[in-house]
C-alpha cells in the first residue's frame, strides 16, 4: 500500500516562495505541516533519524519575522528542509547511519547547511542514511531501513534513502543528500522525485562525513527539476541561467554499463522523447566501472581503517564485509584507477562534442524489496548494488553534473530519467528537463 | 685507487662557455676530449651504456659552425653532456637499466633532451642507471654497476649512477639525471660533484621512463653549483636571478630522519659554516618517510605490474623482490599517504617561515662498497637504501628544490651538503651555495 501524499506533494519551491510572499502561507505554517506529516507518516517510512520540532519552529518564526520586515533571503526563505544524517547540523545528532557515531552531536554546521541557513531555510530534521553512505539500497543502517513511499515493503534506494522517502512522500519539499556513486539520484528515481548531483565540488563537502573523497558530491532532492535548480542556485550562488538555445540532446545506449529491465528502459526512453542515439566507445563501460570500484574501495577504507581495527563489532555485517573486501585492493590498482580517470575524462569530453546533454535511465530497475540482494532485471541474477549503481556511478568518476527527473512508473513503481552534461552546461541540462515531453 | 681526473675536472660551464666564445677551444675539441676520456676511463667506471661518437661529433661540428656564424644558443652551446639511460634520446638505445628494454631505440627525444638540443648541447651518450631507477645504490643494472671515481670498488650511488660517475671523473662537465628519492643528489654527493633536483615538474618529465610519477623529478649534475644553475636555467628558461639579499639559512638537525655517521655529519656541518639550528616537528620524520615509501611503492608497481606478470624473469632479482613487496601495499595506505603529503606540506611551509634555506647532509654516509647491503654508520646495522635515501627522499614528497654541493671528504671519500628551499626561492638557494665558507 503506498503512503498517502503528504502536504508538499506537487508543490514546487517556486510556488511555495510565491505563496509565502503573497501571505497565503507562512513558514510556521509550512513547518507545522512538515512536522505533522513526519509524525503521521514516518512510522511507515523511517525517513527521519531526528526531527527537530523546537528548532524548526523557532527558525520558521524567525523566517516569518524577517519576511514580514521586508528581509527576503530568496526562494528557500522559510522553506522546510530535510538534511541527510551524514551532513553535520550544529546541535543535532549525526549518526552517519552507524553505531560508531551513536551519541555524537556536532557543534558546527557543515558548509552546505550554513548556506541553507543563510538562505533562510528551516531545517526540520536529519534523514536516514545507509550506514556510512556505503550502499545504494538504504536498507542497512543503524537506524533501520528507510522505506519507499510508493510501496513501503520496498527499498527507498540509497544511500540518501531518508531524503528520497521524505521528499517522495511530500513530508518536505526539499532535502539534502550526498552522492558518491548515485546516492542522490537512485533514491530520487526510486521514490519518484527529482535529484541533482552537481559537478564535483560545486557544493562544498566540508562537514560532510566522507565515503570516498574524490567521488563524494553534495546534492539536492525535490519534487521537480526546477526546484532542484532553485536549491542548487541558493547553495552555490550560481546566477540565474541566461535563456538558452535548445540543447543538443542524445539518448545514450547504456547497455554496456548495465543490461537493465527492458520495460524500465523502454518507459524511460519514451519519457525522453524522440532523440538521436549514441553509444559509449568500446571498453569505456568496463573501464569506468572498474575505476569506480577501485577508487571508492581504497578511499572508503582510508576513512574507516582505524574503526575496522579497533571496533569492528560496531559496523553492520554487510558494510564491514564490503570494507574488508575493499581493504584488499592494492595501491597500484588505485594509482592505475586515477590514471584511468584522466583517460576516461578525455574520452567523455569527446562524447559531448556533438551533444550537450545525454539521456539514459537513472536506474534500470524499479525499487527492489527491502533486504533483496539479487535481482533479475534481464533474465540473469545480478547483485542489487550493481543493478542500482551501474548507470549512475560513471558520472561520479568523471565529476559530471547529473540530474534525475521522474519518468513515470512501471508496474506502479517510479522510474527516473537521468540527464548528463559537462560542468558549465547546467543551464542546458535544466532547460532540457523543463522541455521533456512527459 | 681513484680514477685519474678527466678533461673536465675543475672546469665550470661558465669557463667553458667563455673559452668557446674566445676561440680558445671548440665544441669539437671538447667533444673529442669527452669521447677520449670515456674510452680511457669508462672500463673502470661503467658510467656509460652507450657512447654516440658519430652523433656527438656531428652535433659538435654544427655547434661550432653556428658559433662561428654568430648564432649563439647560450651557455650550453657546444658543451658535451651525458644523459641518463632512463631518458629517451631519439635514435639511441634506452635500456632503463633493464633487460625488458634490451634493443629498444626510441624515435623521439624526451622534452628535456629536446631542450638540451635547442640550447646547443652535444649529447655524448647515455649514462648507466640503476635498473628502472628503482634503487639508490647504482649497482643493480642490466648494464652492470656504475663505479665511484674516487674508489671504483665503491658505489657511485644511484639511481643516476652513471651521470654521477661521468661528471665525478671529469668525463663530461654536465649530465642529466632523474631523482625520485635522491637519485640525482645521492650519486652527486658520493661522487664529489654538485646535483640539483628542481621543484616538482620544473623540468618536464615527458619522455622520461617513470619510476613513481608524483615523486619523479628531472635534475642536473655538474662539477659545481653555479654550473647546475646555468644548466637549470637553460632547461627551464628561468631568467637570470636578480641579485638577492643574503638568505636566512639554518642547519636542519635531521637525526630524526636518519642517525648518520657522526664524522660525515660533522664534516658537512663544518662545510656549512656557523648556522642557527632547527629541528623537524615531532612526528614529521616518521610520517614523511612512511609517506614516501607508500607513494613510491604503489606508483612503481602501477608502472611495472604487467611486466611483473608476463616476464618476471627479465627483472633483476633484487628489483623484482622490491616490486613484489611494493605490490602488497594496500590502496587505502596510498590514499592516506596522499593525505599525509598535504598535511606535511603545510608543516614544511612553517619550517620556512623564519628561514629561506635549510642545510643538512645529502647522505650521512660515504659511498658503500659495491654490493654492500647493510652499513653501520652509527653503530647499528641499517639497510644501505635507508642509509642513502633517508635525508633526500622527504623533499621529493614535498616537491622542494634541493641542491647538493661538495663538502669535502671523509676518509678520502666525498660527502655532500644539501640545501633546501621553497619553490620560487631558487636564487636564494644558489646564492647560499656560492657563499659557503668551504
Amino acid at each position: 500500500m503506498p503512503i498517502p501524499p503528504g502536504p508538499f506533494t506537487g508543490r514546487t519551491l517556486a510556488r511555495l516562495a510565491q505563496d509565502l510572499r503573497e501571505r497565503r502561507t507562512t513558514s510556521t505554517d509550512l513547518t507545522e505541516q512538515a512536522l505533522g506529516a513526519a509524525a503521521a507518516l514516518d512510522p511507515g517510512l523511517n525517513a527521519f533519524v531526528t526531527v527537530d520540532g523546537t528548532g524548526a519552529l523557532e527558525a520558521a518564526k524567525a523566517a516569518d519575522a524577517e519576511l514580514a520586515a521586508g528581509l527576503d533571503r530568496g526562494p528557500l526563505h522559510g522553506v522546510p528542509v530535510g538534511v541527510k544524517d551524514l551532513i553535520e547540523v550544529a546541535g543535532l545528532p549525526a549518526t552517519m547511519g552507524s553505531r560508531h557515531f551513536a551519541g555524537y552531536v556536532p557543534s558546527r554546521d557543515a558548509a552546505c547547511v550554513a548556506r541553507l541557513r543563510e538562505a533562510g531555510a528551516v531545517i526540520v530534521g536529519k534523514t536516514t542514511t545507509h550506514e556510512f553512505a556505503y550502499g545504494p539500497t538504504g536498507d542497512r543502517s543503524a537506524n533501520g531501513a528507510s522505506r519507499n513511499p510508493h510501496d513501503p515493503s520496498r527499498m527507498s534506494g540509497g544511500s540518501s534513502g531518508g531524503s528520497g522517502a521524505a521528499v517522495g512522500a511530500g513530508v518536505v519539499p526539499l532535502a539534502l543528500g550526498t552522492d558518491t556513486g548515485g546516492s542522490v539520484r537512485i533514491p530520487a528515481a526510486l521514490c519518484g522525485v527529482a535529484g541533482f548531483k552537481p559537478a564535483y565540488d560545486a557544493i562544498p563537502a566540508d562537514g560532510v562525513f566522507p565515503l570516498s573523497r574524490s567521488l563524494d558530491h553534495v546534492g539536492v532532492l525535490a519534487g521537480d527539476p526546477e526546484s532542484c535548480l532553485i536549491a542548487y542556485r541558493a547553495l552555490t550562488g550560481a546566477g540565474a541561467p541566461a535563456p538558452v538555445e535548445a540543447a543538443r540532446v542524445a539518448w545514450l545506449d547504456a547497455s554496456d554499463l548495465f543490461e537493465g529491465d527492458p520495460e524500465v528502459v523502454a518507459a524511460v526512453r519514451a519519457a525522453a522523447g524522440e532523440l538521436p542515439e549514441v553509444r559509449l566507445p568500446d571498453g569505456f563501460a568496463e573501464e569506468v566501472l572498474r575505476t569506480y570500484r577501485a577508487i571508492q574501495s581504497c578511499e572508503a577504507v582510508a576513512v574507516h581503517a582505524d574503526r575496522m581495527e579497533t571496533a569492528p563489532e560496531l559496523f553492520g555485517e554487510e558494510v564491514l564485509e564490503r570494507l574488508r573486501g575493499a581493504a584488499q585492493v592494492p595501491g597500484w590498482s588505485y594509482v592505475r584507477a586515477l590514471e584511468s580517470r584522466e583517460r576516461l575524462a578525455a574520452v567523455a569530453d569527446g562524447l559531448f562534442a556533438r551533444h550537450d546533454v545525454l539521456a539514459l535511465p537513472t536506474a534500470a530497475v524499479t525499487a527492489p524489496l527491502i533486504d533483496e540482494r539479487e535481482v533479475t532485471p534481464a533474465g540473469r541474477p545480478v547483485p542489487v548494488g550493481v543493478a542500482l549503481l551501474s548507470l549512475t556511478c560513471p558520472w561520479n568518476v568523471l565529476g559530471l553534473p547529473a540530474l534525475t527527473v521522474p519518468a513515470g512508473t512501471v508496474a506502479g513503481l517510479p522510474v527516473g530519467l537521468q540527464l548528463l552534461c559537462r560542468p558549465g552546461d547546467e543551464p542546458l541540462l535544466f532547460a532540457t528537463a523543463s522541455r521533456l515531453p512527459a
